[in-house]
């Protein structure tokens, strides 16, 4: 089975629609309109084997979380994602295999009615990486550097779970335990693409959590000049699952939940808006002036030099 | 070193900017504009180690060579190229390999005005994913679909020249022989940017060269529902430097050129058009109604069934 023969029965005239789009797949490059008063937003991601997932992971999982983690980035700029074009590099082409990738893929690629505009498909070690284009109203981008003191500061979802889900995978040396609520926020990591777009004007600043809560917390925090004082203590860490919680919030990594702050008069509305919201939202600290970040557990300041996730470390 | 540490040292802040990019590397996404009365043209391309360049070769080759390939796509649209961002895969991030990898990628990127906007970098087998961006007045793009029944069909640069680079690196075990203009053809493809802008509104239908001219002529073709009769006499083979020259022009692969349809009443203007072009550009065939293609060496047709590269063949 060659690559045109592979895109054209499990991916080409497959997923949503959308008419912003001229030229999809099938010629060199798409082609696409962006409407008038919207700005672009581009983010890029690759998961390789070893590295992002273990050896052996479900086909239906890598196409769901490859797609899954770049509209991740969208969502914390508070962005509409429009199309997505995925790069796989698969060792051999083996038909159900990638019947079931592709069927991971569009699985959230149509919850988030993201077209599918084009790509590439390689003979190569096991890896995929998406660009996704997505769009947001002029101006309205939620960045990172825009937080200012007392701005309260919040995380979505449950950060550690889905560390603990990995940790589970790996002990397992097998695919097993995959109905846990832990394993199933690793493999199927969910993007908060509406909440994100909710917090547009409401937002000082926002970035997503994947290298864990500590590393992605003070690199937004240090983009705005500030420090804070945080406390996991109202976290739902029950739901880890783990006796270290804590550490698998603060360091695990594989989140992809929002890290955002708001004015503090702003507070109520955030309370009735996230009351809707198919996940907890969690007040974990306030920003100040002063350049540290201390983290509190139980109340007390505990050590965070060591432990931060870090690629080639 | 990290991942940010990689990023900062040698990719941010560096190359071209763009008045169109918002918001380029450090944040979730990139932000960019796309101008009123254009369309945006999308393109991803990945090379992996051992399917696309052998081991050893040369960081700054591989650098250049990921964004080129690409490039060469937008090209074969008539685009103008805008913005790239390229997801690296490194067993190791060594900064001298790094630093020389940024240098050939940033030597094709500011030739071509492309800006850095953003990417990733994770630990992985050595592999490139570049996702570059373009633009083009609206409805401009030149298609693969709109060749019609006696159109003139094109080629740019030297078919094959990479081909016989790529084969002399293999037999010599080695990079050497570096210095030839074979393989400095494979290692360097030099993406016809320029020559497809100046192909809007002349050439009916064009596509890049990247597997071989048989292949890609005959993509070109079919989707036009054309046959065509092929002649390859007036190619410049002799600059491929091989006894086996037309079969590396039909089957060789990795030339990135140009192969266009124009009108037979715009010949002159063709001519006209590309006399002061930096690359040869040779007629070779005529685009007719049957469906089949039929290839003439020394006017005698020939066996064009066998050697089409395909991945995962």
């Amino acid at each position: 089975m060659d690559e045109f023969v592979l895109i054209d029965q499990f991916f080409a005239g497959r997923g949503v629609c959308r008419d912003d789009v001229r030229l999809g797949i099938g010629d060199d490059a798409a082609v696409t309109r962006c409407d008038d008063g919207f700005e672009l937003v581009i983010a890029t991601d690759t998961i390789c084997e070893g590295t992002h997932f273990l050896p052996g992971t479900p086909p239906h999982v890598l196409g769901y979380r490859c797609l899954a983690v770049t509209l991740s980035d969208l969502a914390a700029m508070g962005a509409e994602p429009t199309w997505c074009t995925p790069a796989l590099s698969l060792p051999e082409a083996e038909p159900d295999w990638v019947r079931r990738f592709a069927d991971g893929f569009f699985t959230i690629a149509d919850r988030f009615s993201t077209m599918l505009i084009g790509g590439d498909t390689v003979c190569g070690p096991l890896a995929m990486t998406v660009t996704v284009h997505g769009r947001i109203k002029q101006g309205q981008a939620i960045c990172r550097d825009g937080a200012r003191e007392g701005d309260l500061i919040y995380v979505t979802g449950i950060p550690g779970q889905a560390a603990a889900g990995l940790r589970a995978l790996r002990e397992s040396g097998a695919m097993a335990d995959t109905g846990s609520d832990q394993v199933r926020s690793f493999w199927y990591p969910q993007p908060r693409v509406m909440e994100g777009r909710a917090l547009v004007g409401l937002a000082t600043a926002m970035s997503d959590v994947s290298d864990g809560l500590l590393a992605d917390t003070s690199r937004l925090l240090a983009v705005s000049g500030l420090g804070a004082q945080m406390d996991i203590v109202d976290l739902p860490l029950d739901a880890v699952g783990t006796d270290d919680a804590p550490e698998l919030a603060l360091n695990g990594g594989d989140d992809y939940e929002l890290c955002f702050c708001i004015p503090p008069d702003r507070r109520l509305e955030l309370e009735r808006l996230v009351a809707d919201w198919p996940c907890p939202v969690t007040r974990i600290g306030t920003a100040q002036r002063n350049a540290d970040i201390v983290w509190l557990i139980d109340g007390k300041p505990c050590n965070t030099v060591a432990g931060q996730f870090k690629h080639f470390s």
